[in-house]
């Protein structure tokens, strides 16, 4: 049987491509699951589409209309997680993966409908503050920030390492906004990301126009694109790199939002020595964010850096659990890690290993070597859980090159300062986190850290039932980083609906402020 | 007698270049006033310094004592007023245009400190939201947003028309964020942020390393640019598109704002009929825009949307009030319009008229020809004001090409929603207005026009008294525009400020982030 083209959703209708197309493959066979192209696709009217039926449908409901959509298509999407997870499998993620995946999705869309219902006014607008006293005279002349959504269109260029979470996170936030969606999906997950469109669209929740998915390349629609539309991005550096350089982008100053995998860092306190509870919850951590999604997290710990007395005890602490990490077929009983998206991504973590070999020593697995459970771990894209040490921690490499895989580096530290200065050298991280009981030290170093992170986790034993992780983003707080991590911002509550808006200062007398939608105080 | 070459402020030292440097000229004599280089500037040394002295320093302060700072420095500049008014004179500004620049820069340095001392925390981060509970347990793991100043330096390139106010604004903001500066002056109109700067400098009230200025080009200054460093831009949108394109800009993120001059327009209401005061307000707007600072400002009036039925009436009375506006020596009685700032300017701006010929009617006014009280109109940058109809106005010109002076277009326009559509031809501006006392009628236009426009002044006979005109950017309102106007934002308040810190969510225990200064919720 000759595996599927998978068509891309355009202009409210399924557009079947010219070709063969780009092979897409399960992860844990090899097999050819899917193939995507965008052939024959005018990128073009894709966006006018959006602009003008999408844009005007999605303007013309409140707030409270536009969280009830979301409302309902999280409900929706919910009876059918049995058949994401199933299909999550093929991608090479475990149960416990595709539950981070598929429900970590459902809930940014629970806590965007949420947010829509409770802090939107039932407006389609949003005025940001009090009225602004601008004349001589005591409320005469006044300004107001009127945030309204963007004409154009969001095109979400997703990542393939969350092919549920990723699309449903920007959808959310352009939907509440009230700005139509084209989702390009990327290719290594490509037939999970299409089923979840796929499912969207079935049910006919979503006005016409809203959500568009492109199955494949973009083609010519950077170019025309426009200061009303947003050019929203995760995935690598490079990628991100990129699309910032569009000759369109740059000259029209089309907003652009990038969020990059980084060289992310969690810091063990010199207090946490062996025998603490924060020594085990560093240690489980790292293992943690090394070994979920196999490593494929942008938010995933790279660096450990660790007091100099205690290397040796990470390392060994470390090597102990790496060593009863059990890798294989996702579907498998008792498997913990599963593969990797790809061959192709197998290959690119190879390359960043071998880039780290002079600079740090391998201490744990074997890139080229793994025992899988009911795998073939060279067909799959199978890898070990890889733990290096780098004896030199002011050595670039650790700091620069980016195995987006299963693998951490342990770096030593002297002082507390120089754990924030290594931590820096990743030039701009997503997530960043401290385990350490010392409240003192905590807080002068995670202001100090604060600079280069989007976000930093404090872990104690006193939190550690209730803290939500190192490597989970939250709806409710910023996701993002500076330099390296991209420069963007995504979530953090209404600030992701708000980057989606153009926020207008409005200078009036207050009859015509108080004529404003959603212009009057409450109360 | 030789004119001075303009030492550069680097180091905490001044710095004269070697060379000859470029020619500074005076824009109503044309003689030649100062020379500006940079060479032998080590740029990458200054950014240093301004991370390594000025950064430390201003983060050694809280926002009260940043905000006391300012006051002081508003207050010491305040009293060399007259010196500054004297000087800008020679860039071709008249005592009013030279009041708008000076004071209007002095009132912005009020404000922010204003706000330093009575909105932002005794503190030297800003926690921005109150926590938000993360753990299932209430209060037991909880997230807050800190905004911390960025490490580095926020290198500040200034445009030429506004040389006192376009540095001090951006100025006000990176002190009070803890960001040290690097002001670049603008070479038209330098030895009048020269003389300012070197104020600032013998205010003696900033840290070493807080301030350095850069009289002439920036060099190899942006290979040197981190994440943590910002560049913020006044000027024309092609350099603007340059800046933004960066390698260094684009690929280490390095955070950038751009406001450029826009095609901005002013619609006049269907109701506004000649004999109402709504008739005579806009066209005494449209003369200002036109003339105030010999139209050069990024806000002014390009583009005047008129009913069609009133075109003819506008036209007569505008060109009725240009006819009795004096141009000459700013510093001779009863001149209305001064020079542009130099002979290159002014061939701008015969280049854009030139090429809105094809697409336009002139009405008012000769590029080459205008009458001059005291001056020489051909040594001096002298400009006739210009009034130009465009008979079509759905033709591209009037809607792209910018002439930089005292120009502007009328259009005519049928029903509102044309209004709209022809202003949203600009793809994006600083500033629109509205001149109308229909109040129904506005509130449906504001929210159509918001998309493209940073700030939207709406007038009426009733609010005129206390209306802060179309031109006129106030430090509490956001100032910027999407698309064509940079796709930035400065100033609006507090959010000014917070362009130049790293948000940073800290999700820990409520312990840890009680501990944090700035945490505590006041009262």
């Amino acid at each position: 049987m000759t595996a599927p083209i998978l068509p891309s959703y355009v202009r409210d209708t399924w557009h079947v491509p010219n070709g063969e197309g780009r092979p897409v493959f399960d992860a844990v066979t090899g097999d050819t699951v899917a193939h995507v192209s965008t052939e024959g696709i005018d990128f073009r009217a894709v966006l006018e589409h959006g602009r003008n039926t999408g844009g005007p449908a999605l303007r013309d409901l409140t707030f409270p209309q536009r969280a009830a959509l979301l409302e309902d298509l999280g409900g929706f999407l919910r009876g059918h997680r049995d058949e994401l997870y199933a299909l999550s499998a093929r991608t090479g993620a475990t149960l416990f993966d595709a539950r981070f995946d598929v429900d970590g999705g459902l809930a940014v869309v629970r806590s965007y409908a949420e947010l829509g219902r409770t802090v939107l006014p039932d407006a389609r607008v949003y005025v940001e503050d009090e009225p602004i006293p601008l004349g001589r005279r005591a409320g005469s002349f006044l300004g107001r920030h009127v945030c309204v959504p963007l004409r154009g269109v969001a095109v979400q260029v997703n990542a393939y390492n969350f092919p549920v979470w990723g699309p449903l996170e920007k959808l959310s936030q352009s939907l509440l906004a009230g700005v139509p969606a084209v989702i390009k999906l990327a290719t290594a997950t490509a037939f999970l990301t299409a089923r979840l469109v796929e499912l969207v669209v079935e049910s006919g929740l979503l006005p016409p126009g809203s959500v568009q998915l492109l199955c494949g390349g973009v083609g010519d629609l950077l170019e025309h694109l426009t200061e009303q539309d947003l050019l929203s991005f995760t995935g690598s550096a490079a990628t991100a790199h990129l699309l910032r350089n569009h000759p369109t982008v740059t000259s029209r100053a089309v907003r652009f939002n990038a969020e990059a995998d980084s060289l992310n860092c969690s810091i063990l306190g010199p207090d946490a020595v062996p025998g603490t509870p924060e020594f085990d919850l560093y240690v489980e951590q790292v293992v943690t964010e090394m070994t979920v999604k196999a490593g494929q997290k942008c938010t995933a710990i790279r660096r450990a850096l660790v007091p100099a007395p205690l290397v040796g005890a990470v390392l060994e602490a470390l090597t102990d659990r790496l060593s009863r990490v059990t890798v294989g077929n996702p579907a498998a009983e008792g498997v913990r890690m599963g593969a990797l998206a790809g061959i192709a991504q197998r290959d690119e973590v190879r390359q960043a290993v071998a880039a780290l070999e002079g600079a740090t020593k391998r201490v744990f697995g074997d890139p080229y070597r793994v025992d899988t459970v009911d795998a073939d771990p060279e067909r799959g894209a199978f890898l070990s859980p890889i733990l290096l040490h780098g004896p030199d921690p002011d050595r670039a490499e650790p700091h620069e090159v980016e195995p987006f895989g299963p693998v951490a580096t342990v770096l030593a530290y002297d002082r507390p300062e120089d754990a924030v200065r290594l931590a820096a050298r990743g030039q701009g991280s997503l997530a960043g986190s401290l385990v350490t009981a010392d409240v003192e030290l905590t807080s002068r170093m995670v202001l100090d850290l604060a600079p280069w992170h989007g976000r930093i986790l404090v872990l104690s034993g006193a939190h550690a039932a209730e803290s939500t992780g190192h490597g989970s983003p939250l709806p409710q707080l910023v996701h993002g980083g500076p330099g390296r991590a991209g420069g963007g911002e995504e979530m953090g509550g209404l600030r992701g609906v708000l980057h989606h808006m153009q926020r207008s200062a409005v200078q009036a007398g207050p009859d015509v402020l108080d004529a404003l939608p959603g212009g009057r105080t409450p109360g």
